[in-house]
């Protein structure tokens, strides 16, 4: 049995550490026996980790999935984020406390940001998945696999330059970047094949954190192999001199990438503190790509446990909303969503403060706070309008006061909206109790129903997010964005659905707008194909795809002792 | 027990793969019992794969090694190869079934050759080590560990130019490439850092393929952890605006860049076609480095049982010569060495053809392979004169004629050299009886002595190698490559051992020269510092650190099924 010292935790993230030193965790052949899984359907990683044989995986996945599906979002966040995962930890961990078969299931942390600014990315304190080092550094390398995968697509595409260029490759229009997991901004824009003939051909290239490729979205999506190597042979690395799509099929390279993917495909399969079943897998970003752990992870656990808790990025306008169009459609429905909110982020809304301001949240301020909740009701709004219940889960920090506290959840209460506390991070399953018998509650009180059909016009589709989950008042484009949309409709993607690119800190497209923005049109400036992925990205800004390294980067405190001991990941 | 149809193998490529599928494997638990090792010992990753633990390798390695140690090294080879690794897996699977505890010793497999030119990494037919596709593809994540290491150096070191550049780092004089694990010549060279001050610093910048990255030879001779981190902190990243080294601990990042580094350490347990345990594990450039698996494998090996037959790169000139300056210094002696000749090779020497004209060695031609055998003659000599006796295995192909067998077999008896054919590919370890045998009784009857002392100037160091093991009448220092030598004594460098990076086509440092060139001058171009792997880089000529994709690279061949089945590694 899983078994920790309750007194370690003060909610500090040093405190992080001393929850995963002193908790014994249990063999995983006994976890995989919690979902019904045999020894011989899971393969060992590592102490604590192992892969599903695919085996497994087939079998699981064979037919519609029993479970009920929890989705768990949130509201408009902070550039700290809200607590979604220490949230979505602790409820898995309160449904199977009151007897519930459950599996967790989130995103692969990437490597860059371990280095670049501190913050554990599997949850924190009493909810959080284990073992941490093993997931925080290289894990069971399917990110790894995705970074060899996509620069293979990139060195294919340049040898075919330097080879003859049968496909006419125009050089102007190359749209595969190159892929690497680490936070290096020189990398943003390069330029490649310089020094002659012997090098290959001279072009202006840039490369992407491997989450923000296009393959990571493909792996998250792919049901079965057959369905991965399909979708890679879809992707459009190029353009060729009549303006048609290049794509890995035109290269004859689909099948090795598919193959270098073939374990990466396969799930991870771990624990949460309190030893119950997550799975670890998959990581793309919640902009440009579709922001939740893989497909096939969730339909493994909602096949083989009663409860499927997994976690979309950012809120629920974005992460909701993709999951929604995107993911729902490729065959995992949610029952019951909760969105995660918090005092600080109330707050926030409740003083118009630019997402970074946090020296300003930390005066108590319940007046505030209550200011803040409609950003919240919008985005419980939003869940609703796809048929799904809603239930807000209250993220409780330890500096948070009874008044700011009581100002959010009684205002929410107020408007009939289900509310409950979470204090999963310092208790672990039990702080999350309530919340997880209002989500017993509400699952499967509605009918889920997408917003909008594929086969509408793409302006439709994004027309229908604009206004109906991001509440623009309409849509402009801009810099050829239409002259994108009827490339794309003319090369036979218009029936994909849509995936909008946006800040996460507002539902407008500008940041500063807190609250629930009126009176603002929404700007599109480029969409382009993740035909491999299966979605449209529409871009209502530059996106980062290539973080950097901030000043004192959290690799300075990272070390390892001769024991193998490493210290400073949190 | 390990079972293989024997009507399988044809000597083909294609066959290769037949006999992969043939083979039943032993559990890996069973195959660490063989070396005394217990279940917890290991860490399976995957099916017959498994990593010792920090604990095992500790325990192993914690006193001098008493097993005896077989060095496998070779002629001048031809691009093709010689069948080294094919040698070193039948001689070890020979000396299991002559009753001895045997391990094999190999380096592990670059994905960038996988997709590139056809070849199997891990030897072939009923010598090689398995699993194949997981040993080609990812297999534990050291090559990847590794190039999230490098390029966490390489980030960090722009990112300290971007963010003040506090160490004065002389963009032009910085010496850290970026790392990928894929053959992309586009990469060679390329300029990073454009696009404004948001983008960091333009500089010109170049890839390497990820073995020839100075942290893969880090890896390789580290003996422990603490040496390990010891030997990071030490790597020569660039020079500062005085003209001194900045290393990764003048940038703090020593500790994370191991921490990356503690899986990738530990070595990776898998088994020989007929169930032998071999240790797969590093894979470092034999002109630029070592060019020899691990340190602590082959510590490891020869710790646990009583023959360890481990590999060097390229002829003995390079890989044996290297062995003995640089890895035996670290803790491992060789007490015997198979030099492995093969007509094709000898015939090379005696029709004096240019590496790569193939095609002109197909015809039986006995009297050129008799003209080439003082090739391997001399390579025999090399290898005595460190004090190891020496035993010549003829690697035999299929169409290798009896005449010029016999031919190469007789000129070396003649000379009194011990030589004994090799049919490990077609019959395993039953075609290495007579060279095991061999092998064991030469074993021991030398002592080991190197050349030169590390404390000798670096350019008698030099000259030793140059005229005692290439046959160079002189050496000229030409470009500056005098100053280099300066400043390295400066920088403290000057007690480490040289490693000579010359083409492996030829005992001189020109390719066109074949038997054994005389009246010939060495020219040392440039001397350069791997600091942390421990030894100076006294280049002859330019290096190819990032290969190339051919016209119709590998990648085109290679696909997978629904099952997971991948076809086309061969």
């Amino acid at each position: 049995m899983v078994t920790t010292d309750p007194d370690l935790d003060d909610g500090t993230p040093e405190s992080d550490l001393a929850v995963v030193r002193s908790t014994t965790t249990r063999p995983i052949e006994e976890v995989a026996a919690d979902l019904g899984l045999t020894p011989d359907d899971v393969e060992p990683r590592g102490e604590g980790v192992a892969k599903l044989t695919l085996d497994a995986v087939r079998s699981a996945t064979a037919d519609a999935t029993d479970g009920t599906t929890v989705l768990v979002t949130g509201m408009t966040p902070t550039p700290k984020g809200e607590g979604k995962t220490v949230t979505t930890v602790g409820l898995g961990q309160a449904l199977a406390a009151l007897g519930e078969s459950t599996t967790v299931a989130v995103r692969e942390p990437s490597l860059g940001p371990v280095f670049g600014i501190k913050g554990g990315a599997a949850g924190g304190g009493y909810s959080q998945v284990l073992p941490m080092e093993a997931i925080n550094l290289h894990f069971t390398g399917d990110i790894h696999a995705l970074t060899a995968a996509h620069d293979l697509l990139a060195a294919t595409l340049d040898n075919h330059l330097h080879q003859g260029n049968d496909e006419e490759v125009d050089v102007r229009r190359i749209h595969w970047p190159r892929a690497l997991d680490v936070n290096d901004r020189a990398l943003r824009e390069t330029v490649v094949g310089l020094g002659g003939p012997a090098r290959g051909v001279p072009r202006e290239d840039e490369f992407v954190i491997t989450a923000a490729s296009e393959l990571m979205a493909v792996l998250g999506l792919a049901s079965d192999l057959e369905d991965l190597k399909s979708r890679i042979g879809r992707i459009v690395l190029a353009e060729d001199a009549d303006g048609d799509p290049v794509t890995p099929t035109d290269l004859d390279v689909t099948g090795a990438v598919a193959a270098l993917l073939r374990d990466a495909f396969r799930p991870n399969l771990v624990q949460t503190v309190e030893g119950v079943p997550a799975l670890v897998h998959g990581g793309p970003f919640a902009n440009i790509a579709h922001g939740t752990n893989t497909l096939v992870a969730d339909r493994v656990g909602a096949s083989l446990s009663e409860y499927l808790v997994t976690e979309a990025g950012f809120g629920a306008d974005l992460g909701a909303e993709k999951f929604a169009h995107i993911v729902a459609r490729e065959g995992i429905v949610p029952d019951v969503a909760v969105v995660v909110a918090t005092v600080r982020g109330a707050k926030r809304h409740g003083l118009e403060m630019w997402p970074t301001d946090f020296d300003a949240l930390a005066d108590p301020d319940p007046e505030a706070v209550r200011a803040g909740v409609d950003n919240v009701r919008r985005h419980v709004e939003i869940v609703e309008s796809f048929g799904v219940p809603a239930v807000v889960g209250i993220n409780v920090f330890p500096d948070d006061t009874e008044a700011e506290l009581a100002a959010l959840e009684d205002a929410l209460v107020d408007d009939g909206i289900a509310v409950a506390r979470s204090t999963a991070y310092s208790d672990g399953g039990e702080g999350a109790t309530d919340l997880a018998e209002r989500v017993r509650n509400l699952a499967g009180t509605g009918e889920f129903t997408p917003l909008y059909d594929v086969d509408e016009p793409v302006e439709a589709k994004i027309e229908t997010v604009a206004r109906e989950v991001y509440g623009a008042d309409d849509v402009e484009y801009v810099d050829g964005a239409r002259d994108d949309v009827d490339r794309l409709e003319e090369w036979g993607h218009g029936d994909l659905p849509v995936c909008l690119s946006k800040t996460p800190y507002s539902f407008s497209d500008d940041a500063s707008l807190t609250g629930v923005p009126e009176d603002w049109t929404l700007t599109v400036r480029e969409v382009t194909p993740s035909a491999g992925a299966g979605f449209l990205v529409v871009k209502t800004a530059d996106v980062m795809t290539m973080p950097g390294l901030p000043a004192e980067p959290a690799a300075e405190e990272i070390d390892i002792d001769a024991d193998g001991d490493i210290s400073g990941l949190f």
